[in-house]
Formats: C-alpha cells, sequence, structure tokens
C-alpha cells in the first residue's frame, strides 16, 4: 500500500515521541512492502515562532493533500501563563480538526496486565478495562462562539449542537459498540444544559436503530465518579467535546500513565492520529517522554487503512516493551535509562525481528 | 444561640437523610443550650407533584425569612430520561441558588484514615489528602442563556462570567488558602475558553494581594487527572461552575463514597447547606442511603454560626462511627444491618454522651 502521511510533530515532546512513531511505521512499511512517504509541517508555538500563525496556510496544504495525518502536541507553558495573547498553540489543533471536519474522536482505554501495578487504582477494580471513547471533534463549547468585552470584564463562550453534528459520531459510537460488548453510554449534563438534553434526544432515537445495543444515560459529574469505581462497566462512552476532553485524559489513571494513550480524528475526507497528552514542555528533550502514545496512535493510522496484521504487530511490540520494562520513566522503576529513543528502538527492532527481540 | 433553619428534603433519599441531620441538630440545641426551629418545605420533583413547580413561592418565602437552610437532594429518574420535559426537579435547586444569590459553594474532601482501605485509590496515594473546593454557583453555563431551535434541532448553552462574580469567589478561597496550606489551584479551560481565560486573568490580578499564597494554573482535564494521582498536590481548589460539579463527585472516590461529601452554599445574605450527592432514586426508603453527607453539611451550618464546638463534636461523632463501623452498606462490609436511622441514632447518643457511646 502507498500511504503519503503528513507529519505535525508540534511543540514540546511532540517531535521526539512523533520520531519513534515515524521510526515504526518506516519499519512496518520495509517488513510489509507498503511505500509510506512522510512531509513534514509546522504547528503551534512552534509554528507562532515561524510564521506568526498556529496553523500556516502551508501545513494545512500539507494536511489536505496526505492520506493520513500523524500529530504530535501543541502547547507552551509562556502562552498557558499569559491569558491575554491573542494568537495561541492550541488554534493550530482546534482550526485543524475543524477544517479537516475531523468530527470523530476515538480514543481507547485499556488497561494492560503489565502495568496493573502502575495505575493509581486498585488491580482488583482495572483489570480487563476496555473502554472506547467518542468524543465529538469539532462543535460544541470548544468552537462556539465566543465574545470577550470591551472593557475585558466580561467573557463568554457558546456551547451549540446541531441534530447532524450529533448523528454522525453517534452512529459511530454505535457500530463500533455492535462489534464489541453491545453497550453505549452516553455522558451528558441534561439535568442542566439544553445542548446535553438534544444529545439525549438524538442517541435515544438512533438507539431504536441499534436495537441489540444496551444504551444507558448518564451525568458527567456521575460518570467522573464511576469511571474510576468501576471501569469495567463501560464499553463505549459516547459524549461532546469539552467532556470528552475531561473524562479521557481522567480514564489514563486506569491505564497507569497519560504516556500510553492514542487517539484517531475521524473525518469523512481526512483522517489524523494523535496522542492526547499534551506537549509537556518541561520534559522536552530530556529523552523522558514516553512515544508509547505516539506508536500507538501510528497503529491506529495503520488499523484505519485496513493494514490489520501490521496494527497487530505494533501492538505487540508494544506490551512487548511493557513487560519486558523497556519503559520510559513514568511507567519504569526497574531500569532507569530507558530513553524516548530506547523504546522506539526496541519497538523498531520487534518489528524486524518479532521473534527475537529482547532487553539488550 | 436561636436558629430559624428552613428544611428542604427535597427528593429520593433527601428526606431520610435530612431526617437524621435535624436530629443530630436537635441533640446539639439540647446539648448546648441553643433555640433551633425548623420550617419544612417542598422542592424538585416532590414540589413539582405537589404544585406543579419546583420552586414554589412558599418554599422561597420560608428560606428567605430562615437564618439557614438545610438541602436534601433532587432529582428523579423519570426527568433524567425524559429530555423533553420543560419542568425538571433540578429547576428548583438551580433557581434557589440564584434567588439567594449563593455564589460561593465550598466542598471539603477529606481523607478519613479509617475510611482508606475505602478508597477505589492505594492508601498511600491518598492518606492525608485535605482539600477544599471553592465552586462558583450562580453563574457560568448553569444559568447562560439557553437556546433551543423551533425545529428541535439546534440547541445551546451559553457560558458567561462577569469580573465581579468571578472576583468574590476568588477571594473566598485566597482566604481559606490563607489560613491552610497556602496553596490556590485555578482549574479552567483558558486554552480554549475565552470565559476560562477571564478567570486566569482575575485570578492573577488578585494573586498579588495574596501574596503569601502560592498560586497553580491548571486545565480542567489535567485537573481530572491529578486529583486521582496525586491529591495532596492540593490545598484549595478554586473554579468555574461546571468545572466544580465534575471534579468535587469525581474527588468522591479518595474519600471513599459520594454518601460522605458535604457543602456549604454561601450568599452575601443567605446561606445552605447540602450534601454533594443526588436523589439517589433507586435507594429510597431502604435505610441504605449514607447520612454523613447530610449531617456533616449540618457540622458546616453549626462551623457558618461560628459554633465551633458543636461542630466539632459533630464531626468526632461521625469518626466515631466510621471507627466503629456503624455505616451504611456503601462503606460496611462487617455489619449487614446498619440503617440510615441507626447511623443517624449513634450520632446523636454520642453527641448526648460522648465518653460513652459504643456499639450497641
Ligand atoms: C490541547 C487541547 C486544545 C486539546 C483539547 O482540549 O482538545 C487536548 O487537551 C486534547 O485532548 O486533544
Ligand atoms: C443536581 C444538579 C443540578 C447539581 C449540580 O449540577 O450543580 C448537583 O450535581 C450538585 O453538584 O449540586
Amino acid at each position: 500500500m502507498k500511504l503519503n502521511i503528513a507529519v505535525l510533530p508540534g511543540d514540546g515532546i511532540g517531535p521526539e515521541v512523533t520520531a519513534q512513531a515515524v521510526k515504526v511505521l518506516k519499519a512496518i512499511a520495509i517488513n510489509f512492502d507498503h511505500v509510506f512517504t512522510f512531509s513534514n509541517a509546522l504547528v503551534g508555538a512552534s509554528a507562532i515562532e515561524k510564521f506568526n500563525d498556529p496553523l500556516p496556510e502551508a501545513t494545512i496544504e500539507t494536511c489536505k493533500n496526505a492520506d493520513a495525518i500523524l500529530f504530535g502536541a501543541i502547547g507552551k507553558t509562556s502562552y498557558d501563563l499569559d491569558p491575554y495573547a491573542k494568537i495561541r498553540p492550541e488554534q493550530g489543533l482546534l482550526r485543524l480538526r475543524k477544517i479537516l471536519d475531523l468530527h470523530t474522536n476515538i480514543r481507547p482505554v485499556i488497561a494492560y496486565d503489565d502495568l496493573l501495578i502502575k495505575s493509581s487504582l486498585k488491580k482488583t477494580q482495572i483489570k480487563g478495562t476496555n473502554i472506547l471513547i467518542y468524543r465529538e471533534l469539532t462543535s460544541g463549547i470548544y468552537f462556539g462562539d465566543k465574545h470577550l468585552s470591551e472593557d475585558n470584564n466580561t467573557a463568554s463562550d457558546v456551547c451549540k449542537y446541531t441534530r447532524e453534528e450529533i448523528e454522525r459520531v453517534a452512529h459511530s459510537a454505535f457500530k463500533a459498540a455492535q462489534s464489541r460488548k453491545r453497550k453505549l453510554t452516553l455522558v451528558d449534563k441534561a439535568n442542566v444544559l439544553e445542548s446535553s438534553r438534544l444529545w439525549r434526544r438524538v442517541v435515544q432515537e438512533l438507539a431504536t436503530q441499534y436495537s441489540n445495543v444496551e444504551v444507558n444515560y448518564t451525568y458527567i459529574d456521575n460518570a467522573a465518579m464511576e469511571l474510576i469505581i468501576n471501569p469495567k462497566q463501560f464499553d463505549v462512552i459516547l459524549t461532546e467535546n469539552m467532556f470528552g476532553d475531561i473524562l479521557s485524559e481522567e480514564a489514563s489513571v486506569i491505564v497507569g500513565s497519560i504516556g500510553l494513550l492514542a487517539s484517531a480524528s475521524i473525518g469523512d475526507n481526512h483522517v489524523m492520529f494523535e496522542p492526547i497528552h499534551g506537549a509537556y514542555t518541561k520534559a522536552t528533550n530530556k529523552g523522558i517522554a514516553n512515544p508509547i502514545a505516539s506508536i500507538l496512535s501510528a497503529a491506529m493510522l495503520l488499523e484505519h487503512f485496513g493494514l490489520d496484521d501490521e496494527a497487530s504487530l505494533v501492538r505487540d511490540a508494544v506490551e512487548k516493551s511493557l513487560t519486558l520494562h523497556i519503559t520510559t520513566p513514568d511507567l519504569n522503576n526497574k531500569y532507569d535509562n530507558i530513553t524516548t529513543t530506547k523504546v522506539g528502538d526496541f519497538i523498531e527492532d520487534f518489528i524486524n525481528n518479532p521473534d527475537e527481540t529482547n532487553l539488550n
């Protein structure tokens, strides 16, 4: 297969983790006779520095011309601390999601047996957890009208949803549930928000088309609690943009490190794959950033194009690295000199030689 | 002291837990020579049933004339499942908060040593946790304009904040931090929301007036993760309405049961005390509802009026009940017939006779 992949490393640890994912994709290409080409482009703070624009035209072009996008991370502490900044790294990511209409963000949350001990939660509680979060990604309060009064004393954001916006992500979530444990939980705040009530209505209506799926409805506050108390009750979680942001990052505590969570952002014409973690500025270039989330995002990319064996091999390699403690410090208390690159090298070696790879 | 207390038991388990808190307040009145009078009023689904209004005029009057309000819980499953209902139980609570201008909601999150084992989290991680969440309670997306298009296909909610709304709750939070570990964490989503950027600006400005308080800023998605990974890093958390709702319910996993979390809602002219849990309809009248959150809300009421010894005694009684496993099933795997009323009775007995109370 030929794939033209746009690579947007972004800021902070973005470039170093993305480099490992690219390495892994190259190894897959060689071993499975695919032709993957990679085109790099700037986004976020690094694009602002160069072009005063977090999403330069050239980057948009590169993305539009690609079969898939591999995204690193964006954000920078100086912007976080400056609520007056008009141009912000995050705008690059948000505009990209919007322009490419990447409406459906899929975030798997899987408790690996080898990592149960790493989680903040008790082992028995999380063993076997396998959740797929479907987060709406191009609407809601992220993209509604924003306003700041001239005197800087009043600010507002609008959370708006249309039936169509809800339907498309909901259909995908229902279909995913059908191929899994046939359970879908809608998370909203329908006891308070009009937009949430629309979500609940639309999902209630769609549910009749997926009669073999058990549908549950819960409020975001309760979901934030239940996700920790009893994560195994969930199969597919469907939710709006902001709640999905919160729940998916919270869910990383089940897995043991936010450095493990991958995601796919799917639109009708474009697809993007990105770790759910941020730029983690203070870890930049220290070799401590966990590349697994980026590598697993690459696996989701492969799977998206039907390359299931390839995706499985990447996942096997990742699991092997976890079993053998070839992991960055966020997960490792056995060895202390395993860098970002070493984890990538191990996974690359495993792909080249699945039967022989071991700690070396 | 004379106190005229409005009691709004509300729906579901509200009445049974509130009855225990009233019992406890009566015991305090007798033992400390206070005169507490109680006036009951309807709110929520039970008020809708009787008056087709979740907050009847009479209830508002009762509350306005009271020195303090003790609130139970509201909500009912039939409304949760009906996103078309125009009249909803929650409106009673929200309107009450708004009418009485109860802008500052304080939610303590304390890990009791006797309950460490009950938490979903690992003991070492949570031991010693003592967080005070300051949640803005009368603005934000809860109270902004709501809209549903005529064709029912588009819905929206506005999240709006003014500088004054942020300042008043922020001042209280800063002051609380000064009398504690002098750490305040603002939780927002300033990388995406204009309203959050206003929060960040205002808090940055106020911080200069509280130079002995260390201020941190974090995003809600990150906070939802950090609250579980390392709750002990937090002292006072300050946040807007919706994020406070989510974080405080999530925080119940640290404490071991949502049935333990109390809150105070403070306005300039009125004060209300309420458990953070909901109506928990399916537990109604089974004797399994945990009355501690309501009883600890009563303790916050006492403290608010400077009755510190009285509040301490209630808290001692609660801790004793936890130590002796005189607790409802959510916390108990030692005895299985301890009902809501029995817990209330034990705490009442302890107050009447602090030195002699034991399991009987
Ligand atoms: C960086 C930020 C804008 C982004 C979001 O909130 O969507 C991130 O947290 C994510 O979850 O992808
Ligand atoms: C019942 C509901 C409207 C309420 C809220 O969301 O504020 C509750 O969850 C709370 O936290 O007090």
